[in-house]
């Protein structure tokens, strides 16, 4: 059990704020949800059941507001000096009070986020043994449950180069042994996922790197993960994380699309599936609606790092995300296929900088969590109406005549095709796509 | 044969340029070569059979230099009234006499550029029979060769949603029909390949877009596509040419990787391979380097279409690519692996729309040969140095080790790695990349 | 006045199509406005009062759906075989039938926009001055004013590099005659405002630039513009277009910014003001809030032309607005500064290529002005709350203090403020910025 | 003086390092200039003189390889323990060393990059006063010169939202005093500059951000700063650094153009000049000859921060600039207008995070020395054949005709030219710009 000293102390730092509740839009309470409203059946399931939130240990218990320019900012009370064991149990006393308080039902870790600074692997792994046993006490105390967990490989200087991916076999059998480790805690935390996001999988430069054989490893090493997940019993799924660029200049992981073609170089499609951020959507170059459209298309979708970067930035700003009617077009792609089975909107967000109070931490997660929500309710209004669907199936209706079949039938080849074209001279059309009519139809049941 | 008053009117356009030859670095011409010298032996082989280099039709003998905001600007003797049969052929000869004086072994065309304007797939099939008859005729008189033919699937108003993957099938039909003419009159001109762009095959919104629909049919008539060319006798290579985005917001072909998985998606891997172009490399978020290291890596590696964009405008503005230090990364990635095979350098490049006059279409070609040459005697000087191959083997080197081997064999999992990492007390450490003193190696060579 | 027979025949065109009424946000009628409801009254004026919308002549009237890839798609009545006089007759009879039916108060144009083609200067002029005869007729017969006109100095060969900074002055004096035409033609017709959108004043490369010898001539003719403005007694303002890029390489017109040091430098504050355009904010890497905001805080707020882009395409794709949160965020700029003077919300804004129907245009705007409507009701609410606006004087009350009083008094020095510092041992701390606090406000208002 | 055991101790790390000198483009030695040969006279002046090369303290000798995602990775032994007195000593020996090693003429710094890390703002202007006469020190032991000095106002947490623009007035003070202290003890070093970095000059979000009252505080204080620099007596220049955005969601200090309309707004023209960046360049839209074309033309040249990001990443990653090309189309505006007077070309650029050992920092500043003396050479002789003016010249000639003397003569008005132009009947044309011909020539002269 976590120790209660730790947790009295810590919930002192919350005390003054009481656990946040739906209130309704017209609330004048910035700490009660708007239009979170856990029992609230829509499509026939929970809100809750649907978005299965989560509350990320890093950014919001880990970092102190340090960025490439300057020092922390944030007023933290569990950090203080060195990141020693009782600074390590403070921050866990204080994330599942913050967890509890904001009501959401999952959380996610990285190995690092939970322990103290360990010098060694050796350390690492025994300090990473005992937190994830002081977690498990909390999930039992709190009820809070473990979305996913993750092996942090990209933090310490031996994996510049990478973790899987390094090209010094001996940093990839660390990288492996944190994986081993934290894929078998986050099995004993009864986690429903584990990611692994390829923090330094990429590249700096093509003159030092030997781009087939990285991807190789990186292919190898992903289908022990795989295999051992089955050995030991583990049903979550597992989950790579695309990301186009930073902190790498290249990260092999860069999209959907191109895990696809990864997961399918190895044979492993069906076995790992993705878990999409927003802003790592825009900074590759799609929407988030497209991340998921695909991932959906090509049975991959697993999870998603809920979160959103402003479009004048570059970088991975890690913004909370408040654009509802963004996060509805995703929705249309992914309620249809089921919505999320394993997976569910973990808060990969961070305040900013200059937001350097703790109850900041809060205006961010309601934020977060009612611009979800709005979405949710959006599209379920959408689907419903079922005017988009209709639309769309109308549009393709040729493909189910008499052309559209003999053209996909087994016995069609591109010259009895081209011959059919011209025998009946053929000289199809345009038809409107009517693009302004459908996105009135979103802005309208966004409310 | 080719109609001879059409030619000699023709060549009056050109007759006050000679043909370009190579005179050298020092030469005060600026219609010859200074580097592009092609029976130079360059790592055993003449640059012209390296470089294989080709002039597009479409750019600069059917675009009249119009654009979104304006009308077009150039002085183009072949152009004139409208794009009626006498227009094609005098465009047909001034092509080839501009191919002839450059001295560039091969060209590329579409369907439509060598063909008068038709009205009905009937006249254009009919148009197009005609006017490859004319090519073929060219090409024996000139020995120019054709690199490769594509048919243009997204002017004509009927592609607005695309060619194969369009909604409607009659549409879909069209298209397939312009691709088996345009791939039989490819293998009978001798073509060393056959190009598909996806101009429009992707979507402007996903709201009315049905994408798993779309892309299968994709697959599907992309497989009958490989299926005639064997058929036929083709011999030369498919090539699918990438584009993150434009015309449509979103392109199906997004980038090398993206048509990876969608080949091994409809298992086409080794029947297709890609058309790199540096322009929509960097669109994708890629560098040329990049592109060209993950085609060669899978594989796919094609051919080219050099030009360049410049990386303050954010669409594709096809410029001529005067960037050797650029196209020398790119080539260090492609020599090693045997270079290009049936592929070429294609100027898919196009002069200023202020360039008006004829002779800048000669400076533009010159310019972008010229820049390919040094940029070949660059990378075979890194080459043949050997300094940058050793460098990465030597980084690599652990991977022959023991503990590589050890983690690289079949008995190796998760678990053995992770004990043997444990057991070991393994603590990796980072080595530098010495990245600043490679680049340092490639300004060298970079005379 | 018009010809009756040409508006008979258009009338038929839209004659299935009712006016447009508001019906509140819950009506099933895709052809009505949900939100835009012009008499309603927000902060003490009616909402059309507030918005002014206007559309524009030449995305909805002359444009057919062409781009840079393929031939116009749309099926416009109005549109037929050459742009002749009879063509623009008819295209004019369309656009009013329109701009009525959308019951919007202001419309939009470009000199050539009302005319048929014209081979030359003069037959421009001439043919214009018919046009505008019969935009005043229009504009009497259907009550649509005139937002504000504007010459296309951009899609005539001749402007090639430039209108008012072209290296030739007899372009430029070709240039001068159609703005000296089109300012006193907007001035007959009673227009608010005259635009200059500098097409192409700017340059596709510097080696063949004269860049200050451009500028000076930008500068002096603007200063004509507006010395000609005030000798016919033009009251409305003359407005500068900011955009970074497209058509040329680089636009001198980058942004708000750079047009103030601009005007400052040729002395024209206070006599030119600026156009904003959403597209073009973002394409200069600001937000829409962004430009309004630098507008408003330099005097030069002049209009703006709604729209958006897309933030996955580089180029002005001139969109239809649906994002009212991004709205909002630009009317809280706007609105404390007293909101829009003679300027309006322009539909600088084309449906999508493949949107082909004449009701698409009716669904474009629609959304469009429901966007604007619900951002100004959203807007307005924050203003009347009066949270933002509060907090924003709190944290900066420390400047009226005794402290900031000393600081920006005139006897405050350097050496003064570092000496106060130093005595008084001042350690300044930071206090959060409570940006999630703001945001969730926002998103509170937006019903 | 410096102390001398600290210097012996540093010295030998890099003892195994011959100072570097110029050895020519075919020396096999990687320690070597192949390009830069400081006496060698081009266009009449040394190449030290016109390059005027500078390395900057912090990217060099203050970080230690860390970024957002991890960790420091660098060996540099002058790190260890804490950043006390004793680090910030062997930390000056061994900068002074390796400026000495590499033989470049100047250095730059931050106040906070030479002192041990102070708990308050009277600990640093005790501790920056005694490290800056160790730099005097140092100076004269080594030959060394300031290119010029700058105060950090970023990187302590009190400046998080500004230094000059903050909310608080306390803050402010505290950077004026910064300034104060950092400006004269810059004018004790002799430095030729003294910069203005605006790193969080601007704001994260507009919802809490008072754009007037922010700029109005930053005009005041720089008004002030330049006040004080001539009561001082310092004839350096003060200069502004642009950057567009990062660390903050926008910079103030976006471009060039931004910041001359800021300083004429404040009456500063010709008091302040501009520090320019390639990187910041390329991330605010421009390329870096517009930048420096811009600040020459509207006599705002001060010095150049060289460096280049690259085109994938969106943020500032600072690199070693080896495009000898892009240099010398900025130095090709540079050059006519008669070079950089106090300014120089400081190396504001860092190895990458896997460049981990002392020697990387030679590989680094060499390869970039080199490439900017190509430039140097490329540019030169372009200057001295003088083909690409002579057009330009040509291009613009008509302006010194009748027709543009009329036009721009003090009696010309809107009405007149337009009547000219109508009477004269003119109907200007477009002349080709020739804009390959001219890269040609570049590549040409680029060897
Ligand atoms: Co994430
Ligand atoms: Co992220
Ligand atoms: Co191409
Ligand atoms: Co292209
Ligand atoms: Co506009
Ligand atoms: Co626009
Ligand atoms: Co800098
Ligand atoms: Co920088």
């Amino acid at each position: 059990m976590a120790d209660t000293n730790t947790s009295l102390s810590t919930r002192s730092i919350f005390s003054d704020i009481a656990p946040i509740k739906f209130e309704g839009p017209d609330t004048e309470n910035q700490l009660a949800y708007r239009y979170y409203n856990k029992d609230q059946i829509v499509l026939g399931k929970r809100m809750e059941d649907h978005l299965r939130m989560a509350v990320c240990y890093w950014h919001s218990f880990c970092w102190d507001g340090f960025d490439i320019f300057g020092a922390g900012t944030f007023d933290r009370p569990w950090h203080g000096g060195a990141n020693d064991r009782a600074a390590a149990d403070l921050k866990m006393a204080a994330a599942f009070d913050f967890f509890s308080k904001l009501g959401l039902p999952y959380y996610c870790f990285h190995d690092v986020d939970v322990t103290e600074a360990s010098d060694t692997p050796d350390a690492l792994s025994n300090n990473f043994k005992r937190s994830s046993d002081n977690l498990a006490a909390y999930q039992e105390e709190t009820g809070t449950k473990l979305l996913w967990g993750t092996a942090n490989l990209f933090s310490h200087p031996r994996y510049a180069a990478g973790g899987l991916t390094n090209p010094d076999p001996e940093v990839a059998a660390c990288a492996i042994r944190q994986i081993r480790d934290c894929l078998e805690a986050t099995h004993r935390l009864g986690g429903s996922n584990y990611v692994l996001w390829g923090g330094r999988e990429g590249y700096d430069t093509l003159l030092n790197t030997d781009l087939n054989r990285e991807l190789e490893n990186f292919g190898r090493f992903l289908s022990m993960v795989v295999e051992h997940k089955h050995k030991i019993g583990f049903t979550g799924k597992i989950l790579i994380e695309p990301k186009p660029h930073e902190p790498m200049y290249h990260q092999y992981d860069f999209d959907t699309a191109t895990i696809y073609g990864f997961l399918s170089r190895f044979d492993l499609l069906g076995e790992v599936h993705v878990n999409i951020e927003p802003n790592h959507a825009t900074l590759s170059g799609h929407s988030f609606a497209h991340e998921v459209a695909t991932a959906v298309s090509l049975g991959m979708m697993g999870s998603i790092d809920i979160n959103s970067g402003n479009y004048q930035n570059g970088w991975d700003t890690d913004q909370f995300n408040l654009d509802s009617r963004d996060i509805t077009l995703a929705l249309l792609e992914l309620l249809p296929s089921g919505g999320l089975d394993t997976g569910g909107f973990n808060f990969d967000a961070k305040v900013r900088r200059q937001s350097s109070e703790p109850v900041d931490l809060f205006y961010g997660h309601i934020g977060g969590a009612d611009a979800l929500a709005r979405a949710l309710l959006a599209a379920a209004d959408l689907v419903e109406r079922g005017q988009i669907s209709e639309m769309k199936q109308k549009r393709y209706a040729g493909w189910d005549g008499p052309l559209g079949q003999n053209m996909t039938s087994d016995q069609a080849s591109l010259a009895s095709i081209a011959d059919q074209a011209a025998t009946a001279g053929l000289n199809g059309t345009h038809s409107s796509g009517h693009q302004e009519y459908l996105e009135n139809l979103v802005a309208r049941s966004l409310k």
